[in-house]
């Protein structure tokens, strides 16, 4: 394993739009989903992303490169004693740079920075095509009690 | 089913936290997890929710009884051309109410309030003890499309 001296973990930036989108389109689900050749919706999400104190874009940089990415949300809520809930979407490493650990490190600056938010609790949701990120999940000490439920809306209503 | 013509959907006010907590621990997941008699922990959670404009936390309300709750949040995204996710949490329904349709009106409600606040997807996690939950968002069009997972952290690390 890498140790990852190298790497930078940071805020994205406006600049780094297209290449958090080629992560995305490099992917066996993501690949169909996405527009790279216009980028006009995907700055107006970073916009609304980068507006909202509870919402971190991440990059992971290694000379001068975006080799990852993922979004970290906080969420307050009330049962639980008002526990705070870090939620963890849209995590995506370059293939280039899979199997070398750097999936773990991003995951462990997510259960720090949500110890850091005073988080009780980190969630995230996988999708059942993707049984090697389940026991990466597993691995990091994570527990497989939920199932996970999507509702796509039809943008023409 | 009952029609629920006299049914009053509204954000809560910080007088139906004791409400709230009241259907929280009326669940057999949550029986064990809240404090009643120490309200200070929820009433910060819902000056938290209260404060952020994605955040909206819900009750149902009949014969000025809090019937039912939920907590609906929005997480703007930059994946599948900058789609707007809709979050349900925490959704509870007084025993009483279980069975005469409420649960429905209150997603059908979520889902409208997803498509004003433009997003594309309406998502959220059901614990794998509750298949009777589970059958209930499938009948509303939901797809078990994901595993979700979860890490406690521990609060005095």
């Amino acid at each position: 394993m890498n140790d990852h001296q190298d790497l930078v973990i940071r805020d994205a930036a406006l600049g780094d739009v297209p290449a958090i989108i080629a992560l995305l389109v490099d992917d066996k689900l993501g690949s169909t989903r996405e527009t790279p050749g216009d980028l006009a919706p995907y700055r107006a999400a970073f916009h609304a992303i980068d507006a909202d104190p509870n919402q971190r874009l991440i990059v992971a940089e290694r000379d001068g490169q975006v080799v990852a990415t993922l979004q970290f949300t906080v969420i307050p809520g009330l049962s639980q004693r008002g526990l705070i809930r870090a939620q963890v979407e849209a995590v995506r490493v370059a293939k280039s740079e899979r199997g070398n650990g750097l999936g773990t490190v991003l995951m462990r600056w997510s259960i720090d920075e949500a110890r850091r938010r005073g988080c009780g609790l980190v969630q995230l949701t996988s999708n059942q095509a993707r049984p090697d990120a389940h026991r990466f999940y597993e691995r990091l000490g994570f527990a497989k009690t939920h199932a996970g439920f999507k509702l796509k809306l039809d943008s023409a209503d």
